[in-house]
Order: structure tokens, then C-alpha cells, then sequence
């Protein structure tokens, strides 16, 4: 049977789990792992994943897909423990919100017989964890695939298959583009929403602010509630860009201090409030043209969900290939379980 | 009949009039006016208020609580266009997001028979205008109350009882700390959240940012989408404390690119994560203490909502003075009708 592996079943492996469940995707095994002790269980009997492995290594022997879903900061390590336990032809993908490091680690630590595509799910929520995944956290969101130089096209094509099967459209970019984009607008908002929270909660008046704080406060500091390690993560491994696009900002604020501190004389600040919202409401009413969103819903609308066409050709031939494999005794290496 | 006027029929003012009428208040008229043709007819079919009315003056006489809920720049002249109208007596309320200039006009123009109390609903949502209200939008929010050395004791009990009626819990501040709060948990937020908007959607590279933004962005952003009119308003009536946050602010991002400078090797960049999730995590867990909120809900479990009981006696005492009165026509000034 077709298997697919989650390493990491937090708020994104979880909800993968969940989305793929819901797809009812006939004769696909779903194998989860994760380091914390009792959340694999807890995933396997809350119908997250069919079966949780112990090990890294464990979960990955005979996938044909391998999803990585762990923080950024454990991505590396991951590779370390699956790279031996790895099936020839494997597809290997991650979830991690900056690409330049995972890429480089995935092409010294990967074995070539597997194809690594890089992924981020662009989607994401207040709280985090396995009690916060759900199936529909990718409904309707882009989803960045990112090809390297190795993977093969079919495996490209096979990890779009599957953001596709959740809900999500995917993106082709290149790892720096991608980087120095979500620079702009994820890493940047979670930067300016954290300093305003914490100019607030620093304050000595916080007591009557927050009194007299309302949704537009909360909205607009959201992001300040993102897990530590994660935006820990992205600020070391997206650096260079974020300070850029920090930079950018304070300027973009001194733009409209200028115009705020001219008064109301001057109309330019007035321009300027009514180009932002008629902008704003043109990105919300239309949303950007993904390239294969209609190409996805296709694939989606199809009524009985084969698993050849949902995942695509390549996917359910490697599966076959791998099981033979198995069968011949042709795995490269029995996974290690310390664990036992 | 005891009458309640609300001048200005958007957001603010049509939510208020679903509320009350959510509220089923037996024995109070709702007369509205808006000085958009087709508004005040189109809030009296869809049941927001029951009459409208042709011009301020004639919405606010015989009325016994008048609540103004235009844009701030047209406070001024609504006072103009009301004060030889109204009733003596009448509490006289608004919903403009900044209070100095509110109560200077307040003080300037109104006649001393009248009872002015500044009001602020702190509640609001992307959309704005008629069609946007909802009976809901002040349920659970803060509803800054300012009282001034004019109003009389049990009009602010007025007022206080009204915002309760519909949901909020007054919060009872003066015009300065009011306009200074509000700077840095409102205006700033707005004016980080409209700048990081501009910044991508003025970006050569939108196109490709806009196709890989999410939620977190969406969030972010969202007062970007506010109204114009009302963020041009804020920034002239509230221009000094907002360029003194707007500084802070500048600094704390500051603060923040230089821990991410300083990269990982330091762990003040991480500590400060933890800081600011832990202390939002607590904003959202326990939303800080409203003084009379206990009080409100008492208020509001009522069984039976007499209007003596929900409006308070002075309401009611006032509504029937205002009628003798007029019955007596003792009213200061017949209202002027231009329209007709």
C-alpha cells in the first residue's frame, strides 16, 4: 500500500493528517512521527495518522512520500535520521517557513536517489500544536513549492498533487525569491505586530490600554501569539532579508509621519489613505492569479478520488516500486529503532 | 413616548439602532437621520430605526438621549445644526474615535440645558457604511465614556446604561487620557497596519507577494481597509499623540532589528518571543477588568426589560419632562424644516 510519512505532527503535520483523511484517498497509508512523547499516539487515535512510528527513520521506510513538517530549527537533524532510511525514489518535502537553509542541508545530507521539493504551506493560526490542526488550515491558501536542481519533474509534480488534495494552490518559486518575498509579507508582519504588542504591554499604562483595546488591536497584533521557536527560527534563517525589509518599513513609517505631521492642509495623506484602502480592497476581492488554481480544482471537483489521478502517476508508480523493493530485501537499510 | 435620536446612520449608528431594537425596549422611539440621501429610508425598512428624519433638528427634538455617530469632522457642524433644537435637558452622546476637539466644540456650541457626555464604542470591522451593521458589533467590547464638568451625574448613569444595554461596558476615562490611549492601542495600529500594506502593495514585486501572503498578512493589514475619511480624521484631531507613538514605535522596531542583527549566539532575541506570546497569551486569556462590567451584566440578565430599569430613572424622568413640555409648548425652538 502507498505510504506517506509525516515527521512533526504539530498545528501543520497535524492538519496535513487531518486533510488528507478528509480526502478519502482510498489505499493510502498515513505514518506520522513525532519527537515529543505521546503525540503520535494521541494523533493516531484521534484519526490524524494511521500508524506512528517511533523513530524518524521508522516512519520513512517504504514511503513514497516524506512530508517534514518539524520546525526549521530540526529540519536538519531530520535529514540526518531519515537520509539512511530513506526508499529509493522517495519524495521528500518540508513545510518549514524559509527555504535558502533547508535546500542547502536537503542537497548535502539527502541521499540522490531521493528528490527533494521544497514547501510552505502560506497558512497558519493563533494557536499551534496537534490540538490545534484541523482539515480545512489550508482551504483556499497558497501553498510555495519550491523544485531543486535534483528532483526529478514527476516529483515536483507530485508534491503539487498533494497541495492540491488539501485544499491549497500551489506556487512555483526558487528558494531565494521565496525567502525575500515571505520577507515582505509574513516575516515583516511578525515583526511589526510583536513590537506593537510589546510597545503596548511594556508600557506602564498597559492596564488602560488594553481596557480600552479592541479587534482592530487584536487583529492587528495576532501574530505576536506565534510560537517562540518558530519566529526565533525564521529571524536566524532569514536574517538578511528581514532586516532589509525592516529597514523598508521604519522608512515607510517616516513617509507617513512627514505627511501625518504637515497636517491636514496638505491632501496627500488623505491620497495616500484612499490609495491603500482601494488597493486593499482589490487584493481581497480578487485574490492573485495562481498559475494552476483552475488546473487544481479539476483535479479536486474528480468524484471518485483515485488515488493514481489524485496523486499523480509517478507517485503510485514509485509506491509500486518501493513495495517490490521491500519484498526483494533491495532496501538500502533496515531502519534503526533505538527505540525498542 | 421616550425618543432616542441617532444622527448619522454608517457602522457606529446603525449597529446601535439594531442593538437597541435587539434589545426590545418597549416603549422607546428610535429616529434617525443621515445626510446621504435614500440612508434614513433605507435604516427605517430594514428596521434599525423606526422614523427617520428629514434634518438633525428635527431628529433631536422632543428626544430625550441624542447620540451622534458621524464622522468626526462633522461633529462640529451636527453640533451647529442641533444645539438650538434640542430638548431641555437632553443627554447628548458621540462615537468619534478621538475626544478633545469633541468636547471643545461640545462646550463651545451646545446650550447649557443640555447634558453632553463623549462616548467611544471601541468596536468596529473592515466594512464600513449601513449595510455593514450588526445588532452584535459592541457585544463584549469597551465603550469609552468621558464625562465632562457640565454633564450632570445621572446623565453620564445615562450614557453608561445605554452602552451596557447594547452589550459594551463603559470604561470611564477623560478626553486627554482617552485621545492618549487611543493612540497607542488604536491609531498607531492603524497607521503601522496602513504603511505595512503600502509598503508590499506598493512594491514592484506585489504581484508575487500578494500570491504568497496568507492569513497572518490579511490580519495584519486589516485596518489598512479603514474607512479614509475617518483615518484622516483621527490623524488631524489626535496628530500629536500619534506622532509621539508613531516615534516609539520606530524605536521598539529598532530594538527589535538589533536582536536580530546580534543573530542567535544571543538569547535576548528569543526571551523577548517568549516576553511578548506569554503576555498576549494573557490579554487573550483574561481580557483586563472593566470596573462596572459585573454590573452590566446584571443589568442585562433582566428578565423583563422595563425602560425604567435598562435606561435608568433619569432617562425616563427626563423623556417625560421633554413631553410635558412640548405637550405645554415650552420646547426652545420648533425645529426648522428646511427640506420641506
Amino acid at each position: 500500500m502507498p505510504r506517506l510519512a509525516i515527521i512533526g505532527l504539530g498545528l501543520i503535520g497535524g492538519s496535513l493528517g487531518l486533510a488528507l483523511k478528509a480526502a478519502q484517498l482510498q489505499g493510502l497509508e498515513l505514518i506520522g512521527h513525532d519527537r515529543e512523547w505521546g503525540v503520535g499516539g494521541r494523533a493516531r487515535r484521534q484519526g490524524v495518522i494511521d500508524r506512528d512510528a517511533r523513530t524518524p527513520e521508522e516512519a520513512v521506510a517504504d514511503a513514497a512520500v516524506v512530508v517534514i513538517a518539524t520546525p526549521v530549527s530540526q529540519v536538519k537533524q531530520t535529514f540526518q535520521d531519515i537520509a539512511p532510511a530513506l526508499a529509493e525514489g522517495a519524495v521528500v518535502t518540508d513545510t518549514a517557513s524559509t527555504k535558502r537553509d533547508v535546500l542547502r542541508w536537503a542537497q548535502e545530507l539527502l541521499p540522490e536517489t531521493a528528490s527533494f521539493v521544497g514547501g510552505h504551506p502560506i497558512a497558519g493560526k493563533e494557536r499551534s500544536g496537534l490540538d490545534a490542526a484541523e482539515a480545512s488550515l489550508f482551504q483556499g491558501h497558497a501553498w510555495a513549492v519550491i523544485p531543486t536542481t535534483h528532483a526529478k519533474e514527476d516529483a515536483v509534480r507530485a508534491v503539487e498533487n498533494l497541495v492540491r488534495i488539501v485544499g491549497a494552490t500551489p506556487v512555483l518559486v526558487d528558494a531565494a525569491e521565496h525567502d525575500s518575498y515571505m520577507a515582505a509579507v509574513s516575516h515583516l508582519p511578525l515583526i511589526a505586530a510583536t513590537a506593537l504588542f510589546s510597545l503596548n504591554s511594556e508600557s506602564k499604562a498597559w492596564p488602560e490600554l488594553a481596557s480600552l483595546s479592541g479587534p482592530g488591536f487584536r487583529d492587528a497584533t495576532r501574530l505576536a501569539s506565534t510560537n517562540p521557536d518558530l519566529s526565533h527560527d525564521i529571524c536566524l534563517t532569514n536574517q538578511e532579508n528581514l532586516l532589509h525589509w525592516l529597514d523598508r518599513y521604519v522608512e515607510e513609517l517616516r513617509r507617513y509621519r512627514q505627511l501625518i505631521a504637515e497636517g491636514g492642509e496638505q491632501e496627500e495623506l488623505y491620497k495616500q489613505f484612499v490609495k491603500v484602502q482601494t488597493a486593499r480592497d482589490a487584493f481581497l476581492a480578487k485574490p492573485p492569479e495562481h498559475p494552476s488554481a483552475s488546473e487544481g480544482a479539476q483535479t479536486m471537483s474528480a468524484g471518485d478520488a483515485m488515488l493514481q489521478f489524485m496523486m499523480g502517476e509517478y507517485f503510485v508508480r514509485r509506491s509500486k516500486q518501493i513495495e517490490r523493493l521491500v519484498q526483494r530485501g533491495e532496501r538500502p537499510d533496515e531502519p534503526r529503532r533505538k527505540d525498542r
